[in-house]
């Protein structure tokens, strides 16, 4: 069994991204960071996001409204961001309060500036293999890792266990691609599938992003897969000074010897969204010059 | 084995639609049928979806540019019925000569008027479940043959032969809605994918559209299957007057007594896509309301 160590890989990115940044001709990159209210989750991502761009040499610039702002006073704000030639991507962190639609907020964003790859109009270009759009950090996270790590997903059978818009779907849409290192028959279980493990058992990559902690077991992994996990889930854990541990969607202990290569909780999905971000912004920053 | 008559399913459809715009307030529907050149098989498809309108009381607007007419005079013409408030829907009949780029024409459309629902948009929002846009007219013509003869998809495997663009990932995205009739597990195949006849066998509910004349056979078909061939291949066949004859992507003689439900070629999912873009249509009429 291999560990993929997504604290590398994105390391990698990282150095990789400053060397780029730094041969662009005119200004760096520029990412706005809305961040409304106070949130300690948000707070510390966004964070990690304007410590990630300092470090590659992205200029970004932080916008911190309260939490009180009205829907329209978010879309008057995205507006200015939008119309403003010297921001490159824009970054709304979610969760938003629950008086704003998210989706409305991230359609209102430009495409051409929607790093997070949430708009329609990315999914849509996903979908229809556009590699003019951007691709939503976690699932294009994913890919890298594969490839990475000498995973090629061609005539592989990959199957995705979840149907979210931000990871299940997107995924599934990267992996079908007729790209050489995609191509492969993908399957999308969640919630409401029927005889789970026989499907599951089927992976040759098995991506796990239901949000259930440590919900995929061994009898559910064929051996010799490889076995991504996006999952983050917070259990009680009276050893711990915080009080809970970080597990993932998927049983490490019984699960990982079964497997070929696996990615740890935390240390493997988790630390490719910032290098993802990072790399969508330098690709806008490169569209719009 | 009971056939899936898509002839009936789909003129019930229409009289329904006749109803619906009767009832309508102001204007009847207007559809722009935009056909480039004189392709014979466009030339017949383009009639059917006229006489279609008419007979629901869609008004039709024919515009017939020349083979010669240039992208950029096609985007014109698009962007002249864009802001023409009288025009609900355009639809421009593919195939397009070679010269023009069909994607960026598609996404030309005004997203509100993609009534064919290839628009990138309307992809983007198809994922996203979001009901205000356009499906394309072949996947939703096959998810309503499905409702229409009482085949739920909720926790049953729908195996999709065919990862295209206007059919196969629109029709994955359709099966995966967490709507009470989609919710299905989904598994998308393709010419290369590994082991097919093992992924089919599985299929509870199985698509067919790869392109490939009486591809599957009775090896690869689960006993008690429903069977949607979206395949229109033509054959050579020395018996016919015309000297081909019209087939499926399943080898219907083999494969149909195996099934509970399976859909004929021609009469199965052919008629539904005229019905679908009437629906489009009238949906686009009401939006513009």
């Amino acid at each position: 069994m291999e560990l993929i160590d997504g604290n590398k890989i994105a390391a990698d990115i990282i150095a990789e991204l400053k060397t780029q940044v730094a041969a662009l001709p005119g200004r760096p990159p520029c990412l706005a960071l809305v961040r409304v209210g106070e949130d300690p989750a948000s707070v510390s991502y966004v964070k990690k996001k304007e410590t990630a761009s300092a470090s590659i040499g992205i200029t970004s610039r932080m916008i911190l409204p309260p939490v009180t702002i009205t829907q329209e006073e978010l879309f008057a704000l995205i507006d200015g961001l939008n119309a403003d030639p010297a921001v490159d991507g824009i970054l709304v962190q979610s969760p938003l309060p629950k008086h704003i639609n998210e989706v409305a907020v991230f359609r209102r964003i430009a495409a051409g500036k929607d790093v997070d790859g949430f708009h329609t109009m990315n999914l849509g270009k996903l979908a229809q293999e556009d590699d003019t759009g951007f691709v939503a950090c976690t699932p294009a996270g994913i890919m890298e890792l594969l490839q990475r790590s000498g995973v090629s997903l061609a005539g592989k059978h990959v199957v995705v266990l979840g149907r979210s818009l931000i990871v299940g779907k997107p995924a599934a849409l990267l992996a079908l691609q007729r790209k050489p290192w995609a191509n492969a028959t993908v399957t999308v279980c969640h919630s409401q599938t029927a005889n789970l493990p026989a499907l599951t058992r089927q992976a040759d990559v098995l991506i796990a992003a239901i949000g259930k902690p440590e919900f995929v077991t061994a009898d559910m992994v064929k051996p010799g897969a490889v076995v991504i996990d996006v999952g983050v889930n917070r259990v009680a854990d009276a050893t711990k000074k915080s009080g809970y541990r970080l597990t993932g969607d998927v049983h490490f202990p019984t699960v990982s010897p079964l497997c070929s290569k696996i990615t740890p909780v935390p240390g493997g999905v988790g630390p490719m969204t910032v290098a993802m971000l990072m790399q969508n912004t330098v690709k806008a920053r490169r569209q719009h010059t």
